[in-house]
């Protein structure tokens, strides 16, 4: 069985342990362990936040999380023999929560969702959820339940969030200037349109005491997917999965991170998987000369495993490119699918859950967001499946009234202002 | 078994068939047959362009497309009782091709893909390809094939790309107003932003003579979507499907059209399911007041049958909102859409395909298109999934070279300087 | 669209149509029509007893079904070119009930399921089951309900029954030597061990006068499956399928009959599929030499289609070789499986069905029947496993108490005595 | 996480463990552990022969297997307050070979399957294959390979072989007496038909010593399946599953043993399914009165679970109850399997696997098998469905040769005279 190449203790901030990952994207970061093409290893990982947010019942960590910090990314892993060029051939063989470990760091036995507030992140639907939310989840095996949002309990589609390979000089060159001129256009905004760089909080493994300076103020913020993969948030890549990464540097320099045990399509919330630590394990190869050969030349391409949760029914919403006050926008796919996602949300109101509730719940578990018209002018449709085995209750629309569900505790809630 | 109530004469036009149908979007096209909830009944659908594309080598006639003359609907179809408020209940019992025939109107054994010229209509990708191109179908029970894309077959999905209920006279004004706005912003673009209301063309059913000049030049266009369903072009409206859409005025007016022997999401060719005329069986229900009581105000929400063709193995790509250019764009899944599809053609190509078959397959075959990262800023991130099934080839990338199909004759070009 | 080469008239019986086909399986049947490698053709089957089984509530003609006219078998059809060692390969395109009629000939909307008195034919249980039982069913587009048993609803797996290629003058004669030494052992059973060549009732499509009588006493009977295929009763040979038959005889004469809307696993009833008149599509090749050349020496080998109804949830139930005495028994999966039907009928019972509306559904619902321990001295271990969504109620075991259904009319019951 | 209740060293032998498990069903082996309903908790179990098979290229060992000395379990667990007539609710949440370990003992990163001797234990087709072989899979990940079966890799589907609750005392008496009377009719048969009450090897954890010869005297062998589960080696009681067990006794006393990596329906090798020693995680409740409520007297049943290997396309073979010598028997649907698989077997040879490869991947890989006529006198029909994924080559039927594999080293063979 593989072996731990980079193991973490679970009692030590991200920052203590004996092999030091990064949550920076720079070329200058050294590998931190050699492996071989054909090689199987096991990785553990730490949740995004290095435990900043809590099992209990208030939204206030959500709020003041520390997105300067994430995300705590174990890596890089060279793989011996990549060359610019070639593709990583990534085979996850298992993934999950931290094994037989209870205690209060995010995977051990639990993990959260939250929904980020306007003024720290913001959301996919952040106009109409400005204020922070939080819900905690218990793992009993394969399956999800949360005192936070009775009624519902599903099996964990269980995957990283985070993998990629280190980007090579121009290509960083390039994110920073594009990214750079897209937050220009708009510098001041609430939430802000990119992240730039920021030598605050950077953890960059190896790099030495003279080159931290420079490559903290290079390196790219790992929240957007790139070139590279990184936080592209693809629920699918769940065990058995095979990704193809391309190589920009000599020895690929593979790093991964931000396991979630479930996770909706979109991640709707920000935080919408359900956040967690864990252990993953890999079989690596190469292509040689891959990139040119399959015309891969950018992003990720990859095939799901064989072993993603079953479901047979679904119950669909779908939503066009018109905003809520009614104005008519070109073939927005983007708009059209938080539209769907709203009216799901209003639908599942009338049984009972809390908007915020029902909001937490489309972030995490297995639903499905689909690109339905992107073609009839004016407008874009996009849908959005939700398993009805999600739910305790029969949600599917009848004759009688919708049956009501218990609403609990309801949702953490935390605002700036209160 | 169920009777036929809208039957059409393969050998007449749309408009010479004893019950006319429409064309337009109005409240004044009066009912053509009047059903009862809980009924059970046939519907013959002409294909969109009521037999103007042709099986044949040449796309001519998709170049020059009657674009005024879309979608020949089926109906409408007056449901006895249903009431503005409630929702009525769709269900597809069975949908397929012209039952028993062969001839030269698509559904009669065969159907088409077009991808539209950009002084035609358009497409998702148009600005790569601005000319316009046809596959032709052949339809072998279940399984489709075209002599213009060899190397691939699939099991149809087959669906009606459009139904929808009328809208009442202030829903229609919403409509034109909001699109005219739209249109405003940039009359003269190419493609145009949006299609405003058209006499030249227009089928408007029953209306009086006297009425006919005011409705056609109200009437709302069909090709998109809106809040009473509408050309959703959702691929997995197939046979068993439930859908529920919101009724606007009395008696709800339904109404179906633009059948699909298969269709990708996003039917990204613009004419990019495989279209044809044929029949569709339907049981109809009514929820009273149901538009309150599940907060269904707009948009049709539905649940997909489930009989739709197993898959179990995808090569999928992944794609962010960076243009072509290099320029960033602020959390766009329509453009991480585009990028998502433009690798799966450029991945294709290096197996022997041109583009434009890899794309016009893209558009026909049962793809599925996900929204994957939608908060991750800059950046969302959107994948398209390819099932491998549908390839004769194995399209997996590999250690050695992508085995090479014979593109054979190719997929017919026509352009409007050639 | 397929040519139909086998109509049939639903005003009249299977003897008086214009094309004429076969009871028997005999090698002297002449073809009814021929077709080429490659071709797509329709043919039209009557339900298995022409009629004899009406839309009512008795089960007297259950009781006194004349078993002797069975199965009514549209064909033979003569494959040109296919020789004895070749490989028959049938692809079922599409397969249905009578299009668009309503009647009183099964498949005009309707079915039926029937439990056979041990005094005619017996069934899987006839011991605990003796008397005859007969469920009607309605069809609503892929879905099937019964007024004889509430509360339960399904997607049919419409498939048929019976198809097979014509044995040769050899192979007739080994079936015949075989089963009459069987029948010899234990002459006066009843239900009888096997059926021997029955010329009362014999249909033999075009075979002349003369030949008549030597056929008639000479043919084999079509109930059971045979080395040619025959009365296989393999649910899973629905749309989409692909079989290999084995050719015996020049031309192959293949013929196809006993369609069902639906069945179980067994057909664990006799009568046990939802029986039905239709039509089936097929696309015919040869594969020459291909018995040699595969190893398929006898009996069909098959690829299941890929559009079956879709089921994620299962509730299954376990039996083992020990009888209803306590007798051990060794290694006899076929009373395990008896065991598990029965565990599964006392199951249901306790929600309200009678065991007789309980059996019936396990003949015509999509269960499935799978061996699931064969070695494990003395015990074979034989599971069936119910989809959960047949039914209308929730019938997983829990903590509170059985919901109860309304039981209705039942299922009608007609027995010898009474 | 759930907490191990009865760890094992993988450096010691079962009976040296700190916890002492059993090899016999008797309801005087006392619990070895109390847990309430609602407990979650680990138990890590033994492989079937304590390690007596090994990871090399020789089947002396599979010859010369101690069949006394099995199945070694872990348990019995006691269930506060479950009582006799109640449904013990079995949850398998997690399950997999040895965490994190390499080495000489089955489950440390490999299995095996065997076919055994008939003068040892004996198999399905013992007739066919009465000498001893081997096949040792490796484990990646998910996945298992062997280098005595190449060009064939597969998704385990794992699960406990055996599970069972403790009989009654007057159970256990009807299980002696009705398994004796069975070998008495054949005593000296070989392989036996039953296996009796064997002292020699019995293992019956804190049985006092006094107790201990008179316990092991009526202790039942785990062989078979009984009323109270057991040895019933379903391949589909994999992660997720739930079983309702019949409880026999205060506390229910569970047991279980026998984990494998993957299975066939039937494990039709004997030691057919890749056996390994592991952990698995289980959630227990208690359904009072349970057995009456719902029927369950005896025999399991349970609800797979949602996450199996998905597989979508299945090559089938077909038998009936006509014996290799072309005699034709009733209704045996145990004959009928086995001719199944002897007919997959000899297809799979036409593409280069030895016959005896293709048996021990018969046994290994997720084959289905299924009941598909039981009642089409004389001839019961059964099937057998492959994968097609689960082979590195394509073996559907065709016009061209079939693609031929390279044997390898071939399966090890060991005779008993030579």
């Amino acid at each position: 069985m593989p072996q731990n190449i980079f193991p973490l203790d679970s009692a030590k901030s991200f920052a203590e342990q004996e092999k030091l990952g990064h949550n920076r994207w720079h070329p200058d970061i050294p590998p931190v362990y050699t492996v071989k093409p054909g090689d199987t290893f096991r990785v553990d990982c730490r949740e995004w936040f290095d435990g900043a947010i809590k099992n209990d019942d208030s939204a206030d960590d959500i709020r003041d999380a520390p997105l300067h910090k994430v995300h705590t990314l174990s890596g890089p892993f060279r793989i011996e023999g990549a060359r610019p060029g070639d593709l990583l051939v990534v085979d996850i063989l298992d993934v999950g929560p931290i094994p037989q470990e209870e205690g209060p760091l995010a995977g051990q036995g639990w993990g959260y969702t939250g929904i980020f507030a306007k003024k720290n992140g913001g959301s996919f639907l952040t106009d109409q959820f400005p204020d922070a939310y939080k819900a905690v989840w218990d793992f009993n095996g394969q399956k999800a339940t949360s005192r936070h949002i009775p009624g519902v309990e599903f099996t964990g589609i269980i995957h990283p969030g985070l993998m990629g390979t280190a980007p090579s000089p121009s290509l960083l060159k390039t994110w920073n200037q594009r990214e750079a001129a897209l937050i220009a256009t708009d510098p001041d905004r609430v939430p802000p349109l990119a992240l730039p760089p920021e030598p605050n909080g950077a953890i960059l493994g190896g790099v030495s005491e003279q080159d931290f300076d420079r490559v903290a103020s290079e390196g790219a913020r790992t929240a957007p997917p790139r070139e590279n993969g990184g936080n592209q948030d693809i629920k699918n890549l769940s065990k058995g999965t095979r990704v193809f990464y391309p190589v920009f540097v000599d020895g690929a320099n593979f790093s991964v991170g931000d396991l979630h045990f479930s996770q909706g399509d979109g991640e709707i919330t920000f935080c919408g998987g359900i956040e967690m630590g864990g252990f993953i394990d890999f079989h690596v190869d190469v292509i040689k000369g891959g990139m040119e050969k399959y015309g891969v030349k950018e992003n990720a391409i990859f095939m799901p495993g064989n072993v993603e949760p079953r479901h047979s029914q679904w119950l669909a919403f779908s939503g066009t490119s018109v905003t809520l006050d009614g104005e008519q926008r070109y073939l927005d796919s983007h708009l059209a699918y938080q539209r769907a996602c709203l009216h799901a949300i209003e639908y599942l109101t009338t049984f009972g859950w809390s908007p915020e509730q029902a909001y937490l719940l489309l972030g995490a578990a297995p639903i499905e967001g689909r690109f339905s018209g992107v073609v009839d002018i004016p407008n874009a449709c996009a849908t959005v499946y939700l398993p009805t085995d999600v739910f305790n209750i029969d949600i599917r629309p009848g004759a009688g009234d919708p049956p009501q569900i218990d609403a609990g505790i309801g949702a953490p809630h935390s605002s700036f202002n209160g």
